[in-house]
C-alpha cells in the first residue's frame, strides 16, 4: 500500500499535521456507523483521535489496522474537549486491517466498565485494554520509578533479591513449598533477610521485586503475589530517621503520581492523598486510647490494630493533623519478627512502625537487631534453626551497623490512591486463592493433602 | 560522645576537609600496626580511606567503627594514587566500636579475593563485601539501569510480569512446580507471555524480572534463578527492526557500564566489548558453512549452534568485522517455541535471532505469530492444552498488532563484560542444582520421588 513510504504518526501528533497525510495505527477503540458517515475512534499508545470517512469497510472493535487519511481542524463548534486530539480528526483515504478482532464478550466502549470481578478477570487481557484500566497500571509504573528515583537521590543502590529461599523468612505457614530439584524449598515472602546482608555491602540499598504468601483467605486486601519495594540502610543514630526516610519516599512518590499521571488521576476521579508538613507519629498504645476516646471501643489490651481501628486513627489524623496518613510506632516485640529491634527502654514493645494512609497499612518498617550474639539468641527463641540461616548470620558475625529499613506493597498504594475496592485491580494479574489467570479448579490438584 | 553533633562525612569527602575534624563510619577494611603507630584503611559506601593513630585499640577487621579525626593533606612522597583519597589521611582522635566482627575465616585483605568457587559462596556475605566483588553487582546495576533508560527513551512502559504461573510457557520438563494451596502451579521460565499480551495494553512494554529454569545439569553458564530483561513491541513493519531494538538496547548498557564504571572495570581489567558500527548479521547456516570453512568442522545439518560453533564464530566477526557481537538468525522452527513466527518465504526456518557475544548467546529475540487462528494451531500442534493458555490467547482473540520482542540475562551480559569464567559469579546469591544459599544436602529432601 502506498503508505508504506509514509512514516507512522502517533495520534496525539495529529494536533501538529493539519492539513497533512498521515499514516496511523492503532485499535478500533469504537466504531459508529451513521448510514454515509462511519466515525472511528482510533486508540494507539499515545490516545485516541476520531477518524472519519465514507462507505468504510466494517471493522470490528478492537480490530488493529493502519489508517491513512489527511488531518483536518474540526469546526469550533465540533471541538471535543474532553479528547487530547478534539481539535482534529481525520479523513480517512486508505484503512487496512491487520488484526481483525472476534466479537467481544462485553462492552469496552462504556466510560467506567463497570463489571463484576470474575468477568474483569476472566476476561483480563481484555479488560487491561480499557483506558480507565490501563490508567491503573502506568500510575503503578510511576509509584516504582519515583521510589527508585527517590531512593537513587539519597544514595542507594539497587539490588535483585533472589525468591526462592531455603526457609521460611518471617515463620509461619503461610509459604508456599517449591520442588527444588529433589529438595524441599519455598518462595520468599520477602526480600527481609538480603536486603539486610546487602546493608553490609552497599550500606544503602532498595529493590522492586516479588513476594510471596499463601494467604489462607480470600480479602480485599491480599494477594498471592505481589510486587514489594523494599529500602534498608546502616549507619543509623536513630530508628526515626528510618520514618523520615519512609516519609520522604512516600512524598516523592505521591508527588510523582501528582504530576505525571493527571489524566490517570481524573479517569478515576481519584486526588492524591493530603499529607500534613509532617505526618502524624503516635505509638499503638496511644492510638488505641485515642480510638477508645473517640469510639468507646476498647482494644487498649490487644498487640495490634484491627481493620476497623486503622480506619478510625486515619479518620482521627486527616480531622486533627489534616494528613490522610498516620505512622503508628513501638508494636509489641510478640507480634514482629525474629529480627525486629526491641525498644531498649521497653523490650516489650520494638522500635517498628506501620504507616498508616486512607485507613490502611501502606508500609511497614523498623530498626533491626544487628548484633550478632543478640541475633542468634533471637532465632532460638523463636524456635527457628540457625543453620538454615547461615548466609544471613555471616552479615551480622562479621559486622552489621545499626540498620533498619521499610518496605510497602506497589498494589496497595495504587489502590489507596485510586479508591479501588479491591486490590486485585491494582494487580495486572493477579493471584489469589481461587486463580492463576485461570479458575484454580481448572488446574490438577496437587497430590498432597491440604494441611488444614 | 562529642562526634553525636558532628555530622557524619563520606570517606571520599575527605579530600575536600583537609585541615578540619570529621566524623566517619564505615569498615575496618584492613588495620596494620607498626608498633607505636597503627594505621586502619576505613571501607563505607564510597570508598576506602587512610587512617593513622597511635596506641588505636585493637580492632578485628570488618568491625563496624565510628572515628572522629583531623584530616590531614599527605606530604607528595606519601601520595597513593592508587587511591582516590590517596592524597589525604585521617588523624584519629577517637574510635569507638559500633559492631564488633569475629574472626575472618578467609583473607579479605588481598587485591583479587581468589578462592575456589565453593569457598567464595559458602562465605557469600562475607566475599561480597571485597571491593572486586562488589564491583560485579554496581555493574549489574548500570546495566539494568542503562536497559530501563534506553527503553524509556524510545516510549517504552515497564511492568511487572507474575511469576507463578498455571503452564510451562516453554514447554519441557524444565519446570519449578509450586504447591499452590491445593494445585499445581509453576514458576516462569520467562515473562514471555506476559509481555506479548503487554504490548496489546500499551504496545511498547518492558519488564526486569525473575525467571527460572530447572536446569538438569550444572554448567557455567546456566543458573535456575536468574535475572531476565525482557523487551516487546508491537506495529512493527519488518522483523528486523527487533533486531535494530536489540542492538541500540545492548549499545546503551554497554555505553553505561563504560561511562559509570571505570573504577569497577579496572579492578576486574575488564574493557568494554568492541561494537563494530552495525553488528554483522547471519543466518544459521551462514554462520555453520563459515565455521566449516575455517575449521573443518562440518555443522551445517545441525538445526542448532554449538558452544564451540558461538565461540567460533564470534572470533570470525572480530576478526572480520572489528565486532565481538554478532547475530545469528534463521533458526529452525522445530527449536523454537510454539508462538515463534516462521519465515514465510521458508516456514521450516523462523524470523528470529540471537546475538552472540564474546562467544556466548547473550540475547534471543524474534518476531511472534499474531494471528489468532495460527496460534492456536500451533498451540495444538506444540500439544499443548489451550485452555492453560486462555488469558494469552484472549490477547490474540480480539487483536494482536505484529510484534515481537528479546530479552537477556543480567548476569550473563556481567559475565561477559567482565570476563568471569562462572555465571555464579555474577549472581549475588545464586541458585544452582547443589546450592539455594546453603548446600541443597542440608535441607528436606521432598518426599516425590526424583522424576528421572
Amino acid at each position: 500500500m502506498t503508505g508504506d513510504k509514509l512514516k507512522r504518526t502517533l495520534v496525539t501528533e495529529t494536533t501538529e499535521q493539519i492539513g497533512k497525510k498521515v499514516l496511523l495505527k492503532g485499535w478500533i477503540n469504537s466504531i459508529r456507523d451513521h448510514g454515509k458517515i462511519t466515525f472511528i475512534d482510533l486508540r494507539d499508545r499515545s490516545g485516541i483521535v476520531q477518524c472519519v470517512g465514507e462507505k468504510l469497510l466494517k471493522v470490528s472493535p478492537e480490530s488493529v489496522v493502519e489508517i491513512i487519511g489527511k488531518v483536518t481542524e474540526r469546526p469550533k463548534e465540533l471541538v471535543n474537549s474532553k479528547l487530547e486530539t478534539g481539535t482534529v480528526e481525520v479523513e480517512v483515504k486508505e484503512i487496512k486491517v491487520l488484526a481483525k478482532a472476534q466479537e467481544l464478550p462485553l462492552d469496552m466502549g462504556s466510560k467506567d466498565l463497570e463489571l463484576t470481578l470474575p468477568t474483569l478477570l476472566d476476561n483480563r487481557s481484555l479488560t487491561l485494554r480499557h483506558p480507565k484500566t490501563k490508567a491503573i497500571f502506568k500510575i503503578q509504573e510511576i509509584i516504582m520509578q519515583a521510589f527508585r528515583d527517590a531512593l537513587k537521590k539519597k544514595d542507594f543502590t539497587e539490588f535483585e533479591a533472589p525468591t526462592i529461599v531455603p526457609v521460611a523468612t518471617e515463620g509461619g505457614a503461610e509459604i508456599f513449598p517449591v520442588s527444588y530439584y529433589d529438595y524441599n524449598a519455598y518462595l520468599g515472602q520477602s526480600p527481609q533477610l538480603y536486603k539486610q546482608i546487602m546493608v553490609s555491602i552497599f550500606e544503602r540499598v532498595y529493590t522492586v521485586g516479588r513476594a510471596y504468601r499463601a494467604e489462607p483467605s480470600v480479602t480485599t486486601r491480599h494477594l498471592s503475589e505481589y510486587i514489594s519495594l523494599d529500602c534498608e540502610f546502616g549507619f543509623i543514630d536513630s530508628w526515626t530517621e528510618l520514618m523520615d526516610m519512609a516519609e520522604y519516599t512516600i512524598r516523592e512518590m505521591l508527588s510523582a503520581v501528582e504530576k505525571d499521571c493527571k489524566e490517570e488521576l481524573a479517569l478515576h476521579k481519584a486526588t492524591i492523598p493530603e499529607l500534613s508538613n509532617k505526618i502524624p507519629r503516635l505509638k499503638m498504645r496511644e492510638a488505641q486510647q485515642i480510638i477508645f476516646e473517640r469510639t468507646g471501643r476498647d482494644n487498649r489490651k490487644e498487640p495490634d490494630l484491627e481493620p476497623e481501628d486503622e480506619r478510625e486513627i486515619c479518620r482521627w489524623s486527616q480531622e486533627k493533623h489534616d494528613s490522610e496518613f498516620v505512622f503508628i510506632t513501638h508494636f509489641p516485640t510478640s507480634k514482629r519478627p525474629f529480627y525486629t529491634y526491641p525498644d531498649p527502654k521497653d523490650p516489650k514493645n520494638t522500635l517498628s512502625f506501620d504507616l498508616l494512609g486512607r485507613g490502611l497499612e501502606l508500609i511497614t518498617g523498623g530498626q533491626r537487631i544487628n548484633d550478632y550474639d543478640q541475633l542468634l539468641a533471637n532465632i532460638k527463641k523463636w524456635k527457628l534453626n540457625p543453620d538454615d540461616f547461615s548466609i544471613y548470620l555471616q552479615a551480622f558475625k562479621y559486622g552489621m551497623p545499626p540498620e533498619g529499613g521499610f518496605a510497602l506493597g506497589a498494589e496497595r498504594i495504587t489502590m489507596q490512591i485510586l479508591g479501588l475496592k479491591n486490590i486485585r485491580e491494582a494487580s495486572l494479574f493477579p493471584r489469589d486463592m481461587e486463580r492463576v489467570d485461570v479458575r484454580l479448579s481448572t488446574l490438577k490438584r496437587s497430590k498432597k493433602k491440604s494441611k488444614k
